[in-house]
């Protein structure tokens, strides 16, 4: 038995229920006739803090004991999991300490600032952040919330499959892109139980393709150099991850950097949504057919909107716009 | 009385319910704390073809007399309009001819013909326009449907306002763009029926203000050009949309360039949807907080998201991400 169960994820809607946005779930009629199939979205870049990482999160925090919550939260992230842990924690007025590498994004360290989290910046290497946090976690006696092999994350992560399917009825397929494996273990949970017959499939980068080497070789790879744009898919598999993967997956496809760039685009231009390049790994398959889902019911989970748009409004300054 | 009241817009509702998106309606935690209120925002950028001008477009072409169906529809528009009709009447398999000046953008272009309608181009003077019109009106036997004025527009856009009140419940304010004045309209005949305490504000480019010069002077001001990236409100108002805001409305309020840009950055980074300088023009105000809206319960339709997002994607592949 897997160690996140349907009851969890079901514990976990619940749970999250007051804090979380119920994402909208969308569809687009020009990408249905590229993909030569029907797509529902379900948005998690609408979901509060731009990303699925706030239900997992979320969960956690609300999952704590009450002499636990005095003592808050810590975590290792340079990205959506720092926003969404702080946030988590200060909905529930408890401490959070999040320790970002030095060459995180400075919008995002100053968007977990703003949440009211304690930030630690720390060498950008994996000894780097383990030890910094270490430190913090001795320090302050806060409980540790991994980013995606917690399984209280993985049962939180499991409420956007469970979400869309209580919406939308019957899927043949659902596709969701894999970095550490969260996101997509906890679709297949939550799968499992509400839609036995359906394949979900796992979407990663070609440039970042731990997953299905993991699986082939039967073996948990680690120690890899992830090129791709895709910031938030650079990241290993757990061992819980990793071990739901290999019990319930359909298969994980490889999707180029250039295929990634046009779904994101193409997501913007028709659906007038900001998508994040992770997000769009799970777009990719569909609009270039490697998949074959003609003429099926397809759900995609649409993992993330925090994308820098500087570029765009310095064109608009430098055009002399305003 | 008004040349459309509620019984019009309920009756379209009915109508365009098979065509039509019901958008969502979503919020952000973010914009709330920076306008110190509550906002819901009615996101007519999700609606099919970009903007809330499907709505009208799509009513005008359902309410059409079987043998007027048969010649099709034929409007001059630039931007959104034309595509809306060009679905519009796809949708109901009529033919539909757009003039649409030389200088529109090619991808509108491409897009209205995508849509499967005979685009012709013309002069981009007003002149220029409306000779091209007529002789394609006289040529086909179709049947004009103006952008903002028609009454059957004016009242598909009104569904937009009466989705998001019988979603949200009550609200103390409602905003809206003034371009042409067919959306604002709309909203007003909607809210004096479903919501008459709620006052219903007009947002308008300083660098386009039109409409409240023309309310202020008791005369409709055509004659003006517009200064603005507000591409939507360049227009004039009708004699329609005129008389139907010197009846119900509260009041216009102007918006500097600089703001328009500010809010569609907004937006973008905090809602992670795309919205058109049009839309910010409503959403402008309230972060500026150059209305009275403490506290309040207010309702913003953001009223398209077709904007131009090459530039994001030229600087994307000039860093060499991909």
């Amino acid at each position: 038995m897997s160690l996140v169960v349907w009851d969890d994820v079901r514990a976990a809607r619940a749970r999250i229920a007051p804090f979380a946005h119920r994402t909208p779930v969308l569809t687009s009629s020009s990408i249905d006739r590229m993909a030569d199939t029907h797509v529902v979205f379900k948005c998690e870049n609408l979901q509060r803090t731009g990303s699925f990482k706030f239900r997992g999160a979320v969960n956690a925090v609300a999952s704590l004991a009450p002499d636990d919550r005095t003592r808050g939260v810590y975590a290792h992230s340079s990205g959506n999991h720092a926003q969404a842990l702080a946030l988590a924690a200060s909905l529930h007025g408890m401490p959070a300490y999040l320790v970002m590498p030095e060459n995180s994004n400075p919008t995002k360290v100053a968007a977990t600032r703003g949440y009211g989290a304690r930030v630690t910046p720390c060498p950008s290497t994996h000894a780097g952040r383990r030890d910094v946090a270490e430190r913090i976690g001795a320090e302050t006696g806060a409980t540790f919330v991994h980013p995606s092999d917690d399984p209280r994350v993985i049962a939180g992560q499991g409420t956007a499959a469970a979400e869309l399917l209580d919406e939308v009825g019957k899927l043949d397929l659902i596709l969701a892109p894999v970095g550490g494996g969260g996101l997509l273990s906890g679709t297949l949970i939550a799968a499992a139980h509400l839609a036995p017959d359906a394949r979900v499939i796992g979407c990663e980068p070609a440039g970042a393709d731990d997953a299905s080497r993991s699986l082939r070789e039967g073996r948990r790879i680690t120690d890899f150099t992830p090129k791709t744009i895709a910031d938030g898919l650079r990241t290993p598999l757990g061992e819980n991850t990793f071990a739901i993967l290999r019990e319930h997956v359909d298969r994980i496809v490889p999707v180029s950097e250039e295929e990634i760039v046009t779904a994101m685009r193409t997501v913007w231009e028709r659906m007038k949504i900001l998508i994040e390049p992770s997000s769009a790994v799970a777009v990719a398959p569909l609009l270039g057919r490697t998949i074959d889902a003609k003429g099926q019911r397809v759900g995609v989970i649409l993992s993330g909107g925090n994308v820098d748009v500087s570029a765009f409004f310095e064109v608009l300054s430098a055009e002399g716009a305003v």
